[in-house]
Parts: C-alpha cells; structure tokens; sequence
C-alpha cells in the first residue's frame, strides 16, 4: 500500500470548516462559542453528527469532554487526535475546530481507503479550551489527565455567574463517562501556529516539540504624587519612571537569552493618570515564557534582583504577585520524528518549533506520548476574525496528521 | 517709623483661613469650591464681607473678578495683592485663599497703625483660577490683563455643561465693571510653594522671580497587537515597549538640562491592555517645564529627534499633539529685591525660586510690574485636604507681603 492511496477529502473539509464556522456566529457577523453556551451546543451537536456518520462510537464524559471512537479490531489504546470547538468571543475559525475536523476526515479517509487499522481511532473535542468563561483553560483535557478533579471543572464559576456543571446539563452534555477512561497509546493535536514564525520561514508544517512554560506576574509600584511643575527630579518617587525601567528590563531579559525567553508587558496602568501630576501608583503585568525550566526560573531570580535594585535606588515600593506559573512541555520525541518524516513523504517544507500558546496536547502529554501538528496562521494573527490560514495548508496538515495516525495504528 | 510698629494680626488670619476653609466643605469633609458654584459664592460673600467690615470700596466686574480698594489720599494707581478663592476638587484651605486673606490683613494692619498711603492698595480674588470647572485656568486674571476677550471667558462652558456667564449671574458675581479697568502701579501674589524645595532647603519665604513655561505633549503610539507567547521579539511592534523609552527619554532630557527643565508623563495608558497581547496602542502625555524659553524650544527639537528615530527602529507609528504651551515669565528684578530685602528686614530666610505652578500674577506680569512671594509647603503637597503650612509661616509670610505693600504705597 502506497501513501498515494489515502487522502483527505480536502474540499469536504475546507466546507465544513466554513460551516462550523457559521455555529454560533450573530446577527453582529461575530463568532462567539464560549464553553457550554448555546451556541457552543450547537457545534457539539454538529460535531456529534458527523462522527455518528462514520458509525463512530460516541461518548460523553462528566465534564462534557467528547469522544469518538472508530475501528480498532486488534483492540489495544487508541490513537487519540483531536482538539476543541469553544471559542474566544469574536474568534476566527480555525482554532480548536481545526484539529476536530482534521481528525474525523482521517477517520472517514482511512474508512474510504478501507483499512481495517490495528488500534482504534479517537477523535476528541476537549471542553473549555480557551478558559474565557471559566478558569482554568484546557481544563476538559486537564481532567482527562487526572490533573483537575472533575469536581473542582464542574463546580468552577464563569465570569457570567453560571456554573459550569449546571451549564452542562443544560446543554445535554453532561455525559455519563467517568473522565480519563480512555487511555490514548498517543495523542496528535493538529492546529493553527497562532504566531508568524512557520509564514516567516516559508514552512508549510510545524513539527512541535514542545509547549514553552509560562509566568506570568503582577507588579504594584507605589511611588507618590507630586505636582508635575513644582517637585524636583531628585524629590520625586515617580511609579511610572519605575515602571517604565521593568518594561525596558523585560526586553533586555528577554534579548539576553538569545531568542529563547519571550516576554512581554501587556498591561499597565496609572494613577492618578493626570497630565501634570507624578503618577503615584503604576501597575503592570509581565509575561514571561521558556521552554526551559531552569530559564524560567532564572528570571524569576533575575526579577527580584532587578526589582529590588530599582525599588532602592528610586524609593518606590514595589510588589509582586505571580497570577500563573505553568512548566514547559517537552513533547515525544519519536512522535515528533514521525511528524517531520510524514511531512518530508508529503513534499511538505517542515520546522521544528515550540509552541508559546497552551494547548490541550500538554495536558495529555504527562499520561500519553504526545506532540503536535503546526500550520501556518496568515499574520500570526489568531483569537480574532482575521485568524486565517490557507486552504492548501488546512489540506496539508490534515494529511500529515493522516499520514502520522495510519502509521499509529498500523492502517 | 519703625517696621516693628506696623504687623500683621497673625492669630485674626489663622482664624480667617480655618473659617474659610470650612466654607464649600460638604457633609463627606471634603472642600470643593469650584468656579462659580454656590459653595464658591458662599466664599466670595465672606470675602466681600471682610472688605466691607475695613470700609474698602468693593468692585465686581463683568467676569466676576472682584476688587477691594482703599485709601490713597494722593491718587495714582493702586498696588494690587490677592489670588483666587476658587478650588480644586478635595481642596486644601490655603491655595489662593491665603494671598486674599493676607491681603485684607495687610490693609487691616496699615489702617490699624493709623498709616494714610499715597497710593491706594486692592486686593484682588480673581473667577476660576483652577481651571477645573472652566479652560483655561487663571481665567480672571488673563481677561483682567487683556489677553483673553470677556465674551470669551463669559461663554465657556465647564465639565458639567454649565456656561459661565450664566453661572456668574446665578450666584450674583456678573459684575459691571469693565474688566482691566484698575491698572495696577504693581502686583504681589502671597501664595504656598506647592513644591517642596524652600522646606528641603529650610527657607521660610521664597522670592519668586517667574514662572516656569509649560509644553504639553500627548503622544500616540501605534505598533501590532500580537500574542504574547508566539511572537518572536524581532517581529513584534510593541507600542508599550516604545511609549517606556519615551518615558525614559523624557526624564534623561531633563535630567541632561543640570535641573532647570522638568520633565513628567503623567498619563499612560495602552490597548488593548491584556496580560499575554503585545500592545496595539499606548497613548501618553508629557510635561515639560523651564524657566527658559529657548531651552523649551529647544525640548521640542530633541523630542521630535528621538521620536523620529524611535519610529524607524522599531516600526511603530507616532503621532505627537501638542495640548497645551505657555511662554515663561520672569517677574519684576526690582519687586522681587523688595521681596528679599522685607524677609532680610524681618530675620527671615529667604530664597529666590522659579514658580513651577501657574498663577494669577503671571497674567498679570505683562500688564504690570509683577513678583509673587512663597512660603513652605509641608511636604510639598497641594491640590489635596494635605495640603498644609506651618501657622508661623503663613503668618511671616503675610508680615512679607505686608513690608513690600506698605514701601510700594509709601506708607
């Protein structure tokens, strides 16, 4: 059997996409399919549809984590693939729903082709991904992975009041599987880059080979208010002059590393925020990622050391709360090698990359031999309307995620 | 004659002070008698009545400056005292209302020790001052002086909507006087520092010889919103990132001038202000402040400079507004001498020092020979209830101001 003799339906899938696009989109032209919403039901239930097409098996389990099971006569863990169908609101509509529907056209390829594969085939749509409604995000495949209890998903409050659980039930995904059950032999997650890099290289596929970890920090820098034309330089304890030097720090931090740490200030604000006063109180927020460990914790000590020179020599008061700390992933590496391999078969340019945005992958990747998938985001725009990528590489990566899966399950 | 049988009733202007500090204060403790409003002519009432107890003649003119005028048995024009009794908003007591309570003081002293001046003395309270209700600020004065038209002051319409000239007429301060028509011989503003330099240098009376110029700047910055964890640095344009090296630039241009020029971002503020989104938009304010106006100009050139060569490094896009400029002023060499010499007379340290506030008497620096004396602010603090002076040094000053009036009118 010759690789020639299994392909992607790609113009089935390319319409789809464009379908469930238009799931939860308003009279406003905007998508919004937030976990556990209406609207988010609706795609569940086209999702469903489809796997049931394939005479899939379809299960539920507590936390309205979806999966659907396809073949397998030699029995064993499947090959799980998939990713989710929540959005962010006003999102584009690739992301998540990219790697559902990628999954179940392997499926329908591979039953097109007439395999019979060793294992089963799983595709998987996590619930709330994107954690716009309810924290934290990746948290279907964070209970998947044992690491949430399912109790603690369910009884999480949104940022509309709602609880999840009841959300569910609501929805009619409450399902009755016990969360974790189905033990994947790997998992492959096909997605969107979200980032510019693979656009910029001229890569038509990412082999991922990690997910960088992330910390990120609030700072407060109380310095004091002071008339703009009456206080000296020398008398003022000015907080935005101070947060200013934590901006320029982070970069230096960052450009230090030779490419490996990103950071960013995404937010910052001040008070009294008056054109002609001294801003007493400045608060920012940084965002540091590494795919190293020992990186990220080295700038967690570079900070304070940074911070505690800065405080001293401008007499601000400057504290740190740390919102999020999550530890680089270090993906499989024979999974990854069979990415690289199945997009070299393709004719496909391929590059290693980290990835710098979560993904559910890194939640099974502790219980299961794990990697994904990369194409290219036109822009490195993402979590927007104008997140796009081409046709022809939608088409590509599903047949490399194709090609990755046959050879997983002996098809 | 001798100094010591002409001073002032120290212990008449403290009570006078704490009085009118309690008028306009509302049930929260807070006082706030801005321009115009009932609280505000509840003051002018108790101003007016204190002119009147010490016989002065008292005049309102069509912008609702008032004039209390007495003596000159030899004719010729007046020396003009005084300030504002407006306020911010949560005000201190001694901001404008010191130098028009010192002022009926000094006449009430001269008309005490039985003095008969050849030239008539007037004390002045000019309308809003502050320029929180109304633009522009120290709006009496600059009608007074000539520079802004009547009409145009009379149809300002403030923060609430309000139009001053019907304000001016609700609370009985649409005077008929035309306005300027008193010519001042000389004018001398009492007035706290707001700043902290004559406390850090331990000097009890500060001789004003001007008042800094003032350019106001808002500067936007427009880069790419971009994700925070998949955008490499060298393809991001981070408008936070440019707006901190503004912020910096601004501080090291004032700090290269050896301390003449002061240098604030008061404002900062970013889009879409997101922990892990690089800054699409920052949107900044600066002040820049010096006594001398070609170095003001010469602020410009260097802005426009390193704004320029900040927009090609690093791909942002800015735009610079300016919102405000006033030239400097420098005072009258031969009143602010008098001003030295009265606090030598009366053992006082005494200081020179540029305002780096505004002030009526620089409206009416052109028109008339013009100086202003300072005291102490504790901890250089105004515009707020913290606002404070030690009773001693209200009180030299008041004794100051009286010295320089009673030689200017030959008393």
């Amino acid at each position: 059997m010759t690789r020639d003799d299994v392909h992607i339906d790609g113009a089935r899938l390319l319409s789809r996409l464009r379908e469930l696009g238009d799931v939860g989109r308003g009279p406003d032209g905007r998508l919004s399919r937030l976990a556990a919403t209406p609207a988010e039901r609706a795609a569940r239930n086209v999702v469903v549809g489809w796997l049931r097409e394939l005479e899939m098996e379809v299960e539920v389990d507590a936390v309205g984590n979806i999966f659907g099971t396809w073949g397998g006569g030699g029995g064993g863990a499947p090959v799980m693939t998939g990713s989710h169908v929540d959005t962010v609101e006003d999102a584009g509509i690739y992301d998540g729903a990219y790697g559902v529907l990628a999954g179940i056209e392997v499926v329908a390829a591979l039953q097109r082709a007439g395999h019979l594969p060793a294992r089963p085939v799983t595709v998987a749509a996590f619930t709330n991904e994107e954690g716009v409604r309810y924290t934290p995000d990746m948290m279907g495949s964070l209970v998947h992975a044992g690491a949430l209890r399912p109790e603690a998903a369910l009884s999480a409050v949104g940022t509309d009041g709602s609880v999840l659980g009841e959300e569910l039930k609501a929805i009619g995904y409450a399902g009755s599987m016990e969360p974790g059950s189905i033990h994947p032999h790997a998992f492959i997650e096909l997605h969107v880059e979200q980032g510019p890099v693979l656009e910029r290289e001229a890569a038509r596929i990412g082999a991922v080979d990690g997910v960088q970890g992330l910390c990120w920090k609030r700072i407060t820098i109380e310095g004091q208010a002071n008339h703009a034309g009456t206080t000296p330089l020398e008398l003022r304890r000015d907080a935005l002059l101070a947060a200013a030097r934590v901006v320029l720090f982070a970069r230096e931090l960052a450009e230090a590393s030779g490419g490996t740490t990103v950071a960013t200030v995404g937010r910052l604000r001040v008070e009294p925020d008056v054109v002609n006063v001294v801003p007493r109180r400045a608060e920012l927020t940084l965002d540091f990622r590494d795919a190293d460990p020992a990186r990220l914790d080295d700038v967690d000590a570079r900070l304070a050391d940074f911070l505690g020179r800065l405080g001293a020599e401008t007499g601000v008061r400057i504290s740190v709360e740390e919102l999020a700390r999550t530890r680089p992933v270090r993906f499989d590496a024979g999974l990854v090698a069979r990415i690289e391999d199945a997009a070299g078969a393709l004719g496909l340019e391929c590059r290693r990359l980290t990835s710098g945005a979560g993904h559910d992958a890194q939640m099974l990747a502790p219980v299961a031999p794990s990697a994904m998938i990369f194409v290219p985001s036109v822009g490195g725009v993402s979590h927007s309307p104008h997140e796009r990528t081409s046709d022809e590489d939608v088409v590509a990566g599903a047949n490399v995620l194709l090609e990755v899966v046959r050879g997983l399950v002996g098809a």
